[in-house]
């Protein structure tokens, strides 16, 4: 089954606004065997709007979505610009229309002037209930493409979707058709020369791709056969060949990962953060649940913090420099002492723009980890902009963790 | 003038890979006065590349921006189209192609073997350099519509906008057409309300949109008509309505205004945080320069660091709790005291998604600022999910500051 999105609005062409709902949507029907084939971004103009629509039903998609320009204002025009393509007349969905009034009553406020339209649809349409917002959306056959209507809000759109139009109009698809490997440690050519004979192997029924971004590489798996369970063999083969580079296979994030992996050992972590600012502790407590093992971190981002909490002696930071292996070995050990965790780490770098030296440039930085009275540390330079070589740093430093657990608990994996 | 952007891409169209290209495009087009009036994905198949681009061309923009497919790889197929669709033969730039061959020799690298794919260029069209990459790009005039053709590596992709499309082919606008305004701590329906009569006296001439989001409102002003100056007009006109409520008209962040207040304050920050996890340490040092007024952080998660280190007492943390107005202040004091800052920051909250009581519910939250010898504690109740409840707390707790820095020093403004 193929689809395509439609959706609708100024803001979505002028760049500001990022376009979640379609990102979303496509992520999601594909659960459902549903792959989305075109995507297509029109103004608030009811001529453009129908222009495309026509082009787009005569395409003959099973689905198309339309996502946007359902609220109350007079920007908001695709309900009468697809009254007009479809040649129907409207209906008040009387319910809806009462709860509304009901909600605006309980608060204390004016409804909108245009409150009506909220709970308009096209006859012919079948309501598609929103418990987050106002507006109501649509379903409606139409030259034999099933066409869904639904708000661009995407807290609305997509709690629409999850409720009623994924379990009413969809079935849920018994082939798991993509795995998502996260890997880190090496580049894409590598990898692909690792795996060729499986990419080969496989290549009637397993499409492999490498997504590389700063900070590793995706290997996404699609079966396009309906070989059952196929995809997840070939997954398993890949993780198997490349071993501790793959990181994840659940989509999981690498802070996940490591959550699961310190629960399990029963261990405890610490962090002193220098160039990295606090966005290390930051990663780890995304997790729910991470005050189970994560103890607190030190940003030690002026030196008197280093000494004065961190106890790093002035005649190190004087003779080596904060930004040493000396430093971080002494940050990672400290904090760990400090707190009474099982693992301690430490970052300190010059993330830039400014602040490099001939010896020590922008790039440069030094991860430190402790755990059971022994520190390594190592040296890196990600001559990046300032956010990536912090963004380097956080998850060169995770997966330092990643893999020193792995190694001394590698039952737990 | 107007423009349409086609991004081809099976990755675009699978929900993994964001559209950073087309978001960047329509932005930087603004400026050149170019509109985008349509944005189409399509995936990596000939037919739909060229059915799609024969719509696009038949529906006469001024411009249209082609990005993606130009690789070395089978999936690559962008060129073969265009030159099926446009019917014309293909040339080698002879220059380029010594130039790739150089570069994999120098590095001792196999080059892959469609090598000469990424000097080829449609006969007929000028070739754009790539100083980034390996393939060229291409500007082709078609049925009277300006085409460019460019690599969808975004990197690429804007390096060749910035050196040779914007400069050769497009003139900046004299008029400034867009302002943003962030605002915080006012609905949209509110501010509405209050600069009602501006958007009615302005109507003709500058369009004003409110985007909502969850931790504020971006208000937009788009000039519609050539006065000179008039969205500047306007926007101070607004500035100077709701005073405080603005943060910034220049595209800042947050963090860059108190950056900026605490620079030419002379004053000096820091930040114990509990929930919030490292976050709002993060963000205040997302800014260059940050080293110039941030001493540092503790993000006391255990209880055990907000005794230790932060110096809290056992008595309070048991009678309050460490969610707590006293602990919050205590928490801020106890920061300040210890980085020696001039202002200290705290955050205790419950962020979910378990952890909450009856008397403490998730959502909770207790942000404290301490500033020469004052402390004062906020309560907030962010009912949200655990990731917005921390990014609220943070851009509430900055918005705080800026606040607190605007009132003592308001001459810096």
């Amino acid at each position: 089954m193929n689809a395509c999105i439609i959706t609708i609005g100024d803001e979505l062409l002028q760049g500001f606004t990022r376009d979640k709902n379609s990102e979303w949507l496509s992520q999601r029907l594909i659960k459902y065997d549903v792959h989305v084939e075109s995507k297509v971004t029109v103004p608030d103009e009811k001529s453009k709007i129908i222009l495309i629509l026509k082009r787009i039903i005569s395409d003959q998609y099973d689905y198309v979505f339309i996502t946007g320009g359902l609220g109350p204002t007079h920007d908001d025009i695709t309900r009468i610009s697809l009254q007009s393509y479809f040649e129907v007349s409207t209906e008040i969905i009387q319910e809806h229309h009462l709860r509304l009034i009901a909600w605006y009553q309980q608060r204390n406020i004016n409804p909108p002037e245009n409150l009506d339209s909220q709970s308009t649809i096209l006859s012919g349409s079948t309501p598609i209930p929103n418990a987050v917002g106002s507006a109501l959306g649509m379903a409606i056959k139409f030259q034999g493409v099933q066409i869904f209507i639904l708000p661009g809000v995407p807290a609305e759109m997509t709690d629409m979707m999850e409720n009623t139009v994924f379990p009413q109009y969809f079935q849920r698809s018994e082939i798991q058709r993509f795995i998502t490997l996260k890997t880190m440690g090496k580049g894409e050519s590598k990898i692909a020369e690792d795996i060729k004979d499986l990419i080969v192997q496989y290549q009637q029924d397993v499409k492999i791709a490498f997504l590389p971004h700063p900070t590793g590489v995706n290997i996404r798996l699609k079966q396009i056969s309906n070989k059952q369970d196929l995809v997840r063999t070939v997954a398993n083969r890949i993780v198997k060949r490349l071993n501790h580079l793959v990181y994840s296979l659940n989509d999981q994030t690498l802070e996940e990962v490591i959550g699961k992996l310190l629960r399990t050992s029963g261990l405890t972590i610490s962090i002193a953060e220098s160039c990295t600012g606090g966005w290390l502790a930051k990663r780890l407590t995304d997790n729910p649940g991470s005050s189970g093992y994560f103890l607190g971190s030190i940003t030690a981002y002026h030196d008197n913090l280093k000494k004065t909490v961190l106890n790093i002696p002035e005649n190190i930071l004087k003779k080596y420099g904060a930004v040493s292996e000396q430093t971080a070995r002494l940050m990672a050990e400290s904090v760990s002492r400090l707190t009474g965790s099982s693992i301690g780490v430490s970052t300190t770098g010059i993330s830039g723009p400014s602040g490099g030296t001939q010896i020590k440039p922008v790039g440069i930085v030094f991860i430190g980890i402790s755990y059971n009275g022994h520190t390594s540390v190592n040296q890196f330079n990600f001559n990046m902009n300032r956010n990536l070589h912090r963004e380097m740093t956080c998850t060169t430093a995770l997966n330092m963790v990643r893999l020193l657990l792995l190694e001394k608990f590698s039952h737990t994996r």
